[in-house]
């Protein structure tokens, strides 16, 4: 039976995750990943999830396993109301940040319409922008009309670039200039390891602005809560939509968040992942300089997960993959993340997955299969 | 600011549901419900729930709290596809079974194209279908092209009826004839208190059908996880538009799930459920029988959650809602549950939720507000 008929335009734009492709192939436990966005595991309060699974459903019993609320249990928009300073009619729970994207380009974005993003960006909002058949062009390069414009201007995935006060001013300038929304994904900020924080975009412009949080990364990404700021206006549609998405968020999983952050278990956490990522970040950081060849250069993130290398010109990452995968180092082409695929001598590299104990190892390898190029 | 012209032509078509309208603005628990579809509370298994929380962290540890397999977790698919009689390559985890609805609609249909439902049919369905424009055509009446048919064949949403044998092979017949696919929404099928099974349209045609399961019914909503069966080549494209919704369910969760359901835990606290839902069954209906004014007929649902009140012509259940959530007593409108609102001397009343010892009260209530029409 032929199938192609049945399905929607959009699946002609559908496009596959080549780091979910490459997970599907390799055991990540048995090569040296710098691939995905994976936390480590180290970070996970395993203690406090135990004690707070309990605690949550001694406390509020058969109402943490019913349906709830499309919006989220109001405890845990409270409490993100009154860590990020909003009002809870401000705060729309979403089932993972990765559907916070998909729901605001769904409730955005007619086949053809622009969505601007800086180059390179974040796959999955690549994904989620084809599969609606947006227009995806170049934040600075485009000058005609847009819908939103997609940042992660705290240590960007896959950069690890962090953008200063001065260009969120200039892009909320530009948006209320030309009249488009921001969508600022922000799934790292509270991961900072050095420097200042600088004011979220949704501070800056809390009226065309959907700023979208993440549990995945300072709570654990297997509970798929994140979260979303924004105007009323915007919050309604997509509190609707969300309704026929799937009805509402994980309620258990909800409450365990609430209590987590509530309780200041979140903040002890925190400061335990920041030390850990900090040293790995350091480690990484000495161990290119230590190892990589003349003329590669790299980022050096603030925060966050990620750095992004970029090899001398003629080097073909996609290309060089297999070779480092044979040899057992993984990481992900750096020409992924640019919507037209160019780039293709650049890589971006994982620093929180990997044990310290084995980047060393990891980087020399990894070194290794570019000097044979 | 106005936001209205930021929208796409979706938003247009998206549906509210009357259904979570009424839950904001009245606390269940303070009246008579028959509206919504709650499971009753009795029925969560609390005991095994904390038990196996506990044990899944002790078992997979940090894998329990780290990202996931877009397709689900292997275990619980292994454990759903044993269960069910089908491979492993057949089974997707949705993150409830409303995204599974959301998903299908998504990945085959455009705007305007046909789907063809039941009258009436489940309220969430039509709510996606109206998201994506879908042209919502009924089922034995209209004789044109169409991409796919929606049923609920157990138990149905609102109806609490259940096709015979005859009536899912005629449906298949005529799929095969016409060249449309079945999406079998399952939600229900377990909790069966009399009469025989009959085999499920997925196994009639698993070349055409995908078959929508729910953990909501028969382990607790709140986990919000589901499952499809259907065919590799359809499932293979919503695997890839669900790594850009949500890139894969919640972990722990499906853990969890997967202990319950392999244990043999969901088939005991099915016995359970099976039981109280039978008595209450039983008991609305000898209710009914006993107040309800001459003229008033109902469906004697043989499982599910729900039967449907036909009112004499002439009596309109939207215009005698307020009247009844005055007197204490709250049900849904039958007319919500027909795409073309017809239908208004109907009531969907929901048997599940209210304890034993409250519904004669509530069904002696409503039977007063009809009567003083």
């Amino acid at each position: 039976m032929k199938y192609d008929k049945f399905f929607s335009d959009d699946v002609g734009s559908f496009m596959r995750s080549p780091v979910r492709e490459i997970f599907k192939k390799v055991d990540l436990s048995a090569i040296y990943s710098f691939a995905g966005g994976y936390p480590d595991a180290a970070t996970f309060p395993i203690d406090d999830i135990r004690r707070i699974s309990a605690q949550v459903l001694e406390k509020y019993g058969a109402k943490a396993l019913q349906y709830g609320a499309t919006q989220g249990v109001p405890e845990l928009r409270e409490v993100i109301a009154r860590r990020y300073g909003v009002a809870l009619e401000n705060v729309q729970i979403t089932t993972s940040s990765q559907q916070g994207i998909d729901v605001c380009t769904r409730v955005l974005i007619n086949p053809g319409d622009v969505v601007l993003t800086t180059a390179p960006t974040y796959l999955g909002a690549l994904q989620s922008f084809k599969s609606y058949r947006a227009d995806i062009r170049i934040l600075g390069e485009y000058k005609g009309k847009a819908k939103f414009c997609y940042v992660i201007p705290d240590f960007q995935n896959p950069s690890g670039e962090t953008m200063t006060l001065e260009e969120r001013q200039e892009l909320v300038a530009l948006a209320r200039e030309q009249d488009f929304l921001i969508v600022e994904d922000s799934p790292y900020r509270e991961l900072r390891y050095s420097g200042e924080p600088v004011p979220t975009i949704y501070s800056l412009a809390p009226e065309r602005t959907l700023h979208l949080g993440s549990f995945s990364k300072i709570f654990a990404p297997g509970f798929r809560l994140g979260w979303m700021l924004g105007p009323v206006e915007l919050l309604d549609q997509i509190y609707v939509c969300k309704q026929s998405l799937d009805l509402c968020p994980p309620i258990l999983d909800q409450y365990m968040a609430a209590e987590f952050m509530g309780s200041g278990a979140l903040d002890a956490n925190l400061q335990k992942s920041i030390a850990l990522y900090r040293t790995k970040r350091d480690l990484m950081l000495s161990l290119l300089a230590k190892y990589m060849p003349e003329g590669v250069r790299w980022t050096h993130p603030e925060g966050g997960l990620f750095l992004f290398l970029t090899l001398p010109e003629g080097f073909d990452t996609v290309a060089l993959y297999d070779r480092a995968l044979s040899a057992g180092v993984a990481y992900v082409a750096g020409s992924f993340f640019y919507p037209d695929g160019s780039h293709r001598n650049t890589m971006r590299m994982n620093f929180s997955f990997l044990d310290a104990s084995r980047m060393e190892a990891g980087i020399k390898l990894l070194a290794q299969v570019i000097q044979q190029k």
